[in-house]
């Protein structure tokens, strides 16, 4: 299978039992060999003590775009060590994208920036996740050409 | 009003426009000056594709901590960056408890160390967090003895 | 003075005292708006007990190519939290580059991404910088245009 | 050999050739399984461009107390991923003190929370630190009881 079908193969697998991110309304725009984009709009659920969107669920925004993103090469491949950093507040009816890009695969260990950005592009929080390969496939048997 | 007491009231302040936290099913177990401790039971929504709790809604019951912990001085704090290490997974039904220490606190900038276990001891997820103080109380005019 | 020329005075002004990345034999191979590159080599100095270079050589590198980044505006500013991962090991005699690109500036707040890598293009570290901009100039009444 | 015995042999096995750490005058004060506590004091080599101790400086102590504190147990670690966070300046003359102690250990993997502080007491820099056990031992052949 070529690597953008792959990816996008290995998607649609993660997807089908991907309960917590459909749960929040979350939306795979895209998905490419290393890449994902992800979109959520922050509803009355996600609302924190300051009135705007409670940074916990950005992060699940960023950190599933990041999964999408590290699980394109048909090896599963989980999260080891998250930072986030919020430069701008969400607040209910905000659209917000995470766009996930590798930054660097070295063996079984990578690294993803990946940046959350509202409709009118102003970027909520930037991301960078630490990802490690473990055993098992997404799509059995399936490898890239 | 002495430090205990102005802790626990600015947790009910911030508790009572929560809804994040409440959705979720966390419960605020305690909370004193610099700490807090709440807990979370995963439930069918927070699993992800690879059949374990999303480490979003970890990163979430570690951050609701955290603000609950920085936030007992009357002095209205957000987080500005966090970091997060996943040690252990999470499964249905799994019991997560949460607890915030403060590790520093100078001027309006402060580090806490959260750690997140399940009811059998084993450790989830640290989590390390910087907040920063903003302009606002929690309840106006109240200062810590 | 318009922006690249004020980025290179800045540089100038700030390397005129930094007698730590002098003493590293570091340098300053171009400096732009929000942008830096330096060079080190690895000399006897540097090995750690595993007979690699000690991370926090690399680290300075990677710090001082942050600090030139940031300063690039006439505007003192600082290192607040830095995250680095280590890649590839470097060794005595490896020319190493660090280069700095700005990710995002909101107000006094930055975040630089820095990679490391040597001669031969293997990446060494990625550091991620969070910076804040503080009272202060490096040439005083200077402005961009 | 019982684990504080094996921490101390470990230590002096890694310090006969850390030639980093002495060229810079550390001194290793103690350590313990999991802890180490390392000295150093800032010399007019680590001074940066505003006067104070480049940050990279105060990473290498805290680093090399990371570095000693997660090779008590002569299995072979390296530093992963590391955070550090600035708190308050160091200056010529400051005598700079590094305590490492371990904080999660599971399989190879391993976190150190690291606190460098100066004589009067005030925290210079909070850093945290992941390791990862690799192939070797420090000392061939030596188990703890």
């Amino acid at each position: 299978m070529d690597g953008a079908a792959l990816a996008r193969a290995c998607a649609e697998a993660m997807w089908a039992d991907d309960s917590a991110s459909k749960h929040l309304g979350m939306q795979l725009i895209s998905v490419e060999p290393g890449r994902a984009v992800l979109a959520m709009t922050v509803d009355g659920r996600m609302v924190n003590g300051h009135n705007i969107c409670h940074g916990g669920f950005i992060f699940l925004l960023a950190d599933s775009a990041f999964a999408y993103a590290c699980n394109t090469y048909n090896r599963r491949t989980v999260a080891q060590h998250c930072g986030i950093t919020f430069l701008n507040p969400a607040r209910i009816g905000d659209r917000l994208t995470a766009r996930a890009v590798e930054r660097q695969r070295i063996g079984r260990s990578g690294i993803f920036d990946i940046t959350v950005s509202r409709a009118d592009g102003l970027p909520v929080a930037e991301f960078r996740g630490h990802s490690r390969a473990i055993e098992g496939e997404l799509i059995p048997g399936v490898k890239a050409d």
